[in-house]
């Protein structure tokens, strides 16, 4: 939630004189987007989102994340479409940063998702799964299980901090999850990151799906158990069956689970878990208090992680 | 540089409900005003300005604010319009907070002015000035010289923490201001914040002022003071006179200047930075560290404290 970067009317007028995209009438900062500085744009022929790429984000990942919305956007789900510059690409510079700029979508995130949401993600998040097919470019999954070891040598030294039985607790998952993780499940495209504030709805109608900049390749099945993880939960904790049935009815009605699928549903949502706790953790432990980013708390993922665990298979999903 | 509070979008179209204003299709909170939460709407009529006024301001002053924006855009002066609600009234409740709509304005504040941004802010700003006549309401400037004393008051005992000497020399400046400040100029109603970032443009023509939330009642010459502190200073500190010289201009082309008023700019000058000195004193002692806030530098202001003191008359400045 944070701009990092601003930029001048002068720069960036040059830098909209690369596309056929209208004259500048305004631009915001705007709240949205944890890793990039994001602007809504007006200008004589629409609405637009101009991105400025901070250094979190790897250059070399930029054809892929924009190659694949127009790739989604041309087979037919509604996401941003990155414009093509008079140069034929889809990537400039702005303030010394890559920067593109993609269509503006109308909608707004649930706050409070309803059942009806989530039935809505998953026919979307299916959707996105089939319209991904094909395309050329690949990137893999540095977040799935051989992510995760690496990522958590980095925090255990100070997991104390947080709770001192982590440091039995979480080896003893790492070990159970590389040596279950399933193998040769359906893979292509996924989001990753599929999570209220990516999804787009006018009233309960889904309208968009937005921020691919943790897409890659793995299992699709993964995705549908970030999506469990992300939607379903209540504030309080509680897994909500209703919503969790919802989610993987809407996902099927697009896309039918196979039978390894759904047994594997389980341990995906539990290494899904493990994966934004771990994250959640990094961040936690090593941002500087009064950062200008807002930490997430990595226990409601712990919590995620428990219940999991106990799960004895996708019915207990709602399946 | 923040949006404060986040709200769900039943609570905000619930809100709209309360307006002839369309159906709300976007609404994204931007990083714009730093006293409170402003969001970008879009509806099915057009695009607005969404503020809850947080706790720096006082509720009681918002019928000022809202009654002089609908003033001064009544007569003729560009600027954002509040809308009205079914009420009759112009504020309404979101999130806890008083909140108003208003008419979004497109336009982009110089972030590098020109000699030409100058002269239309003198314009635009004279054109304010006449466009507040007649209004109702009055609004003090707690601002002005009798408050920079108890301002100074509770930062001193930590001053030499940004320079030791200044103990000496507020003290000196307070005096010499309060002794010699001026009475019975033309008053009546100022902006008192007319920086850069409340002043649009298309291309160098102006298209609207924002950000009325400092407005109040004081001397009209007192306006210009805050401008060309605002404006007419480069970055290396020194103060171009030909940019002085275009707002003074612009700014006599709609409202010349009495001969009292151009013979007390420099001590109104000397006034203003000494404000903006205090201010940004006290918020950079106070403000703690990694607050989600960009603190001012109250040095840049001390250095334009310290050249008005040197100056002669108003010719310095370009008149």
């Amino acid at each position: 939630m944070a701009v990092y970067t601003d930029i001048s009317e002068d720069e960036l007028s040059a830098f909209l004189g690369d596309y056929d995209a209208g004259r500048l009438t305004s631009y915001k900062g705007i709240a949205e987007g944890v890793e990039n500085s994001n602007f809504l744009l007006h200008t004589t022929e629409g609405s637009f989102i101009l991105t400025l790429y901070e250094k979190r984000v790897d250059p070399a990942d930029l054809p892929f994340f924009l190659g694949l919305m127009q790739h989604l956007a041309k087979n037919g789900l509604s996401c941003p479409l990155p414009l093509i510059r008079r140069d034929g690409g889809m990537l400039g510079q702005l303030a010394g940063r890559p920067a593109a700029m993609v269509t503006f979508l109308e909608g707004m995130w649930p706050r409070k998702p309803t059942v009806v949401h989530c039935r809505e993600t998953g026919k979307a998040i299916a959707a996105m799964h089939l319209a991904g097919e094909g395309f050329e470019i690949t990137r893999r999954n540095a977040l799935s299980v051989a992510g995760w070891r690496p990522l958590w040598d980095k925090s255990e030294a100070r997991v104390h901090e947080i709770d001192a039985t982590l440091r039995d607790e979480i080896p003893s998952e790492l070990a159970f999850l590389e040596a279950n993780w399933p193998k040769g499940l359906p893979a292509g495209v996924i989001h990753a990151d599929a999570f209220p504030d990516n999804v787009f709805f006018l009233g309960e109608t889904f309208s968009g799906l937005i921020d691919f900049y943790f897409a890659c390749n793995d299992f699709l099945a993964y995705d549908v158990a970030i999506c469990l993880n992300a939607w379903c939960f209540e504030k309080d904790g509680s897994f909500n069956l209703t919503k969790g049935m919802a989610l993987l009815e809407g996902y099927q009605e697009v896309r039918p689970l196979s039978e390894a699928e759904a047994a594997a549903l389980p341990i995906l949502a539990r290494g899904s878990a493990l994966r934004f706790f771990l994250t959640r953790l990094y961040d936690w432990l090593e941002t500087p208090p009064g950062a200008l980013v807002v930490k997430k708390d990595p226990l409601e993922y712990l919590r995620k992680l428990r219940f999991h665990a106990h799960v004895k298979s996708a019915a207990d999903y709602g399946l």
